[in-house]
């Protein structure tokens, strides 16, 4: 049969990360590629205990849930939130299937078609998917090492008059930055002055190298500015557990304004009813059954340790020529290749040496720069890094000049 | 803050199942309203030994999985499908999360703003609701005890051009109907003469009161039609295994076409990467490891006795003025009230007696049936049915004349 599928999926480009996993999963591509987690960082004993707990508690455990997810869940995250100086509670907390849910949810109950998102430069590939699901047009605003640039910010503001601003500040998927304090709170000022949502999209804020670092989150920041506990407020803060617990579990989060997230509970039903409750309650089992704080410094460390035994190797030729900042935290190194070079075309040659690495020009909704490419550290293991980085330096100097 | 939503949003209704059964969750309402199944029925031992196999496989079922969902559970599920004569393969079935998502994600990559979809009269609720979210139109088709009536059908196909047909049509949600022969041929034909995608939404079928019965599935009837594997068919088969194993897992599947099956990975990676490989785990470990037909025939005694216990104490005053028909599997008595009576009014009624049901008009896409009601008789248990009746019966009986 000839079908017409709708014009948004037509426009939605499908993920290379997810192509190249695919390949990358069934040959002896050693990748920098995917956005994965170690798998010895898992904590599987705990996990498992945690499933025996929450089926010993009986049948009504398999029985549907609510839309907004497990209440207990929920309670325990208000909790744990608050620790983190996220003042919110049960009500006002909605469970996702992975935070990457809590980002499609949020497109579809604010944007028309047409409607502009302002975005980073460059920003999460999946973000620009579900906009694109949305009929929704991303708007980049000029950013640097320190976030989004506040004049280039104001002037799409006015001039696009969005209803959503999408931000990954804190060790952000791709470029591994962490936004300065001074542009945190100089974009809740104008989210707020200009009517537009305020996304952060937060999956990696509790991989942090050091633990005295500290992160101010917008949430946090916008809830000063009406002085209250966030019930009027204009952040919506997405969260996961998909990187510090395991991503099988697909458990995320979305904390923010009552009306925001009724919408989105809403739009839930509709989508998948409820998310899996017995997951739900594993990691609620988990999270009250275990210290979850020596886990967290555990990932840290470890992830840091392979952040730096990986960069160190980047020392001489072909290396001198390529610039990268250490990131504080989170899972990608953000690596420019000289201008000349376009990393759609090293990694070609790359494959064939036996190394995958993600090319930076899918995070861009405009203009892409076409010689970044997005490195993972977290989940080779560290005795094939010094191989894999050999292949890659070697599809670097066969690239022609 | 003021804020504007989306137009799709605001359009859709509630589900007053959904708040109804917030309703009766916290309080002494008996309840007749949810599509809840028996938690007695639910296998809590097996489904308990099924996660610790998972999880005993190691750290590996703790990481990300492919959009399309794991392959152990696709390719078995290819072979569970083919013993009801759906010939498929494990690359065309995608893993939702629970048939609902199939239904979302069917109408996100066919439907532009503005679309038809014929539906039947009446039809499932949250399939109207993620219709709306999509922008498009719901139109009714002329239906009777044995399904859309083929005239009418016809007629609007030609002048709607609809993309898609929905329908359910073997023990359907609100009716309890399951469609002849005869009418699920000329479906078939129809939408294929018309180049209309049918959704066969399909999550009761299992539940079958009578084993001797046998149904023909619109998808095997369509792949008669081009006499193949189905892989160029024209119908999206929606599976679930919420009402026979548990909805607690979330597990659904979409049987359909390559080029859909891939088109809807394309929007579910998208809209949350995947969905809880944990639970498709240990669905594949719960099916390869215990007798599932035993099972199957265990719920549908239990569901067929509890249909018979309630509708044999619906005699005398003053049922007599009402009519349904006994369902031959699922879990829903459609029932139809004097003409004179308003099925919304009787709930209030029903409520302040401490008895619910879902009225029928919330099934409608068009001009309701005010004087329907749907009651499931899958969730409360015997011993309380004869209370539960007799208090329905009394608000029939306080029923204004």
């Amino acid at each position: 049969m000839e079908r017409t599928f709708s014009q948004a999926i037509g426009q939605v480009k499908t993920s290379a990360v997810r192509d190249i996993l695919k390949l990358t999963q069934s040959s002896d591509v050693l990748s920098f590629a995917g956005g994965l987690p170690a798998e010895d960082a898992f904590p599987v004993e705990p996990i498992r205990a945690a499933y025996d707990r929450v089926l010993a508690r009986g049948a009504n455990m398999l029985q549907y849930g609510v839309t907004e997810g497990v209440l207990l869940l929920r309670e325990w995250l208000a909790e744990f939130l608050r620790g983190k100086r996220i003042e919110t509670s049960a009500d006002r907390l909605l469970l996702t299937t992975g935070s990457q849910q809590g980002i499609d949810l949020i497109f579809r109950v604010m944007l028309d078609p047409g409607d502009r998102v302002l975005v980073e430069r460059p920003t999460y590939l999946a973000a620009l998917q579900a906009l694109t699901l949305s009929r929704a047009e991303a708007v980049e605003v000029d950013s640097d090492e320190a976030g989004m640039r506040l004049d280039d910010l104001e002037a799409k503001l006015t001039r696009y008059r969005p209803k959503i601003v999408y931000v990954t500040p804190t060790f952000s998927n791709p470029a591994g930055k962490l936004w300065s304090l001074e542009r945190r709170k100089g974009l809740v000022e104008l989210a707020r002055k200009h009517g537009a949502l305020l996304i952060e999209d937060d999956p990696y804020g509790d991989i942090r190298f050091d633990e005295k670092l500290q992160v101010t989150s917008l949430y946090e920041l916008d809830a000063a500015c009406e002085g209250g506990d966030g019930s009027t407020g204009n952040v919506l803060h997405l969260g996961s557990f998909s990187k510090t617990v395991s991503p099988a579990l697909r458990t995320g989060f979305a904390a923010g304004p009552g009306d925001v997230i009724r919408t989105m509970a809403k739009a839930k039903q509709a989508s998948d009813l409820h998310s899996s409750s017995i997951d739900q309650m594993a990691l609620f089992e988990l999270m009250t059954g275990w210290d979850w704080r020596t886990h967290q410094r555990r990932i840290s460390t470890m992830y840091r340790e392979r952040m730096e035994g990986l960069t160190s190797l980047w020392k001489g030729t072909p290396w001198e020529e390529l610039r990268w900042n250490q990131p504080m935290g989170g899972m990608f190194v953000w690596v420019m290749l000289p201008e000349n070079m376009v990393a759609s075309e090293l990694l070609k040659i790359a494959v064939q040496e036996g190394v995958a690495f993600v090319p930076g020009d899918v995070f861009y909704a405009g203009e892409p720069a076409r010689n970044a490419m997005r490195i993972n550290f977290t989940h080779t293991p560290p005795t094939l890094v010094p191989e894999a980085t050999a292949r890659l330096a070697r599809a670097l100097q066969r690239y022609p000049q």
